[in-house]
């Protein structure tokens, strides 16, 4: 029973997770260049969207890295309840939330208005990040949910993690409103850390 | 055979809706501002779609626990009939129709026209009472489709709930035709009665 | 092994048919009333969507038969084969392809131009007619992929649905061009053929 | 547990294929033709879009043989890990970007611009090529990843395959930018050498 339900819950999230990740390229506009359309014209055309290719892979990144995680702590599990199944709707719509900052940042990354698109981009990033941290107290406060054979050193490291990441967040949204690139370039290499944080190639390789 | 055969309708089932949950994002239109682009316009700009972000969490909320309760009820199934799938496809018909009104309302909230907007949006919920009380019927009239295990009292609990619920809902129609906000309110404190309906702390914890 | 096969053909299957059903509603355009919008104005812009409305409610249904059709073909098979995966796929293409043929019944369902979107809202009926057949010919030929347990008779009877439907959509086709609404009613109450194909009250209830 | 994993991922992925394949459509546009609408009129506008039919159904063909040949990599498999996902991510990544080449292939491909776009079109096929190599390497370098059962003669004819591939591909975007219909002749007939590399009648006919 148990088993089924993680499996309804976590088939729920993936598509959310899978939906949000690929709707992201229906932002990125065709260049209309109507009769006077040329090859040298779209490719000017084509290379001017660079904010939005950015903006693109960018997003998918953080989703799929999001996802890793959200994959990593369903596999602590050990069941689910309704407490859990709220907290994980409220993750899921910042996640299905993403594409719209980042059609922002894609259509003023290179205009006036970078800083407040930044800003938006790293503040979503901040209430994700509470939204991870809401997620796994749900499963991990007391070992609610959580499986016999999980170590209690590992749910350490992971809330350890969400909450370092809490204020370095906070930092990049202010200093975005300075400089966007700065505080885009703070979020992104946060998202190296998450992927470390899950990466284990010896321990992990099978079926971990 | 019957595990498989329930498996794959809630696979459907979820996919409708998680895309349903998931297509309301790009509903919030991205403020164009060309030339004269600023921080502080486009600031202004994006507090400007208020109504769209209230629609979008709204109507989240609404389908995330539409969701929870459809998973409560196929928790009950001890399999599915030709009759129970046409009947979850009409559900399913209204789960993906939703996106339609909360745009409407995100676009008339803050203008002339929000009376009708409102409506819509409640008569919208109407119709998706009056689905998910024939799909308890054909799940639950003589018991059909039911698990022995489920106890008859929790399914005239739910069943209550959907009755006491429709005038309600109906109202709420009526009275958004007098105060938008008024009808908007009472369908939103609903979603908290269905959100209760599910949950429960202590019997229900894992695995249920 | 064969369990996860079908499967996963099915989990994908599932997707597009999920995800072609929830689409469609993005293409019902909300009414944008500009400065003279009003309750009134808003309610008779509504209902002037009337041909989407109409669309919408049809295609669903007939994608909702179908998938039921589907559902009830992979419950046949022991296994699948590549000939029968990019079988699978030329109907997945067709009813990904639906949605277009919806917009443009719902663009000019009302204007002139009706008999032309008529003819190729059945003309697509018709090529996913032979889908279905070529997809049941892939399994049932010689009983390629078809499980022991399956009556040689059950497997008659669908084919000879296919066979029977396919001139009625073909004359569904060329009556829209005389008349539009003949050709779509004829369309629309061979979906209700189709989901008695599958109806089976007695036998079928539980499990089957 | 293995099992699960590897189901969760094929799940995760199976998602993102679907919609990318679905999601195709929605950029076919239904012509407006106002007030002077007519049958004829009507006719001759769904004729024009002879370029998004055939983007669409030439995208619709690649990404399914895709996905063929990703579920065929898939069950080889005897787990996943991080590296994995990650590569997998980075296919994703290439899959879900293909509906942007497609829309600019249809919208440019019977104007000035074809080359550049025919170009763009075989340069995304260069980097999904590479994507899968990786992908093959993640799993199958000193068969990390690979069920015991899999002969070591697969894993060659499939690394062969992608090494071949590689420069007709690029091969392909070069000629395009001098004849754009030369170049993506080159690319959809690897299309069909991709759908053999997997077919085999005989030795894989059931649940292989």
């Amino acid at each position: 029973m148990k088993e089924k339900e993680t499996t309804r819950v976590e088939a729920f999230s993936d598509g959310a997770f899978a939906i949000a990740i690929t709707l992201l390229i229906l932002e990125i506009k065709v260049p209309h260049l109507g009769a006077e359309s040329s090859d040298r014209g779209l490719l000017v055309a084509l290379s001017q969207l660079w904010p939005s290719f950015l903006a693109f892979g960018g997003s998918f990144t953080a989703i799929l890295i999001m996802w890793v995680n959200h994959h990593g702590l369903f596999r602590m599990l050990r069941g689910v309840d309704s407490l859990f199944l709220y907290t994980n709707g409220f993750l899921l719509l910042m996640i299905t939330f993403i594409p719209f900052p980042t059609v922002v940042l894609a259509e003023y990354l290179d205009k006036k208005g970078a800083n407040t698109a930044a800003a938006l981009y790293c503040a979503t990033m901040v209430v994700i990040n509470i939204a991870y941290s809401v997620l796994h107290y749900a499963a991990a406060s007391n070992r609610r949910l959580i499986a016999r054979e999980v170590p209690q050193a590992h749910l350490f490291r992971i809330k350890w993690a969400y909450g370092t990441a809490f204020p370095i967040y906070l930092a990049a949204t202010r200093l975005s409103l300075w400089h966007a690139s700065v505080g885009l370039a703070i979020c992104m290499s946060l998202w190296i850390f998450w992927a470390r944080l899950n990466y284990n190639p010896k321990g992990e390789s099978i079926s971990a």
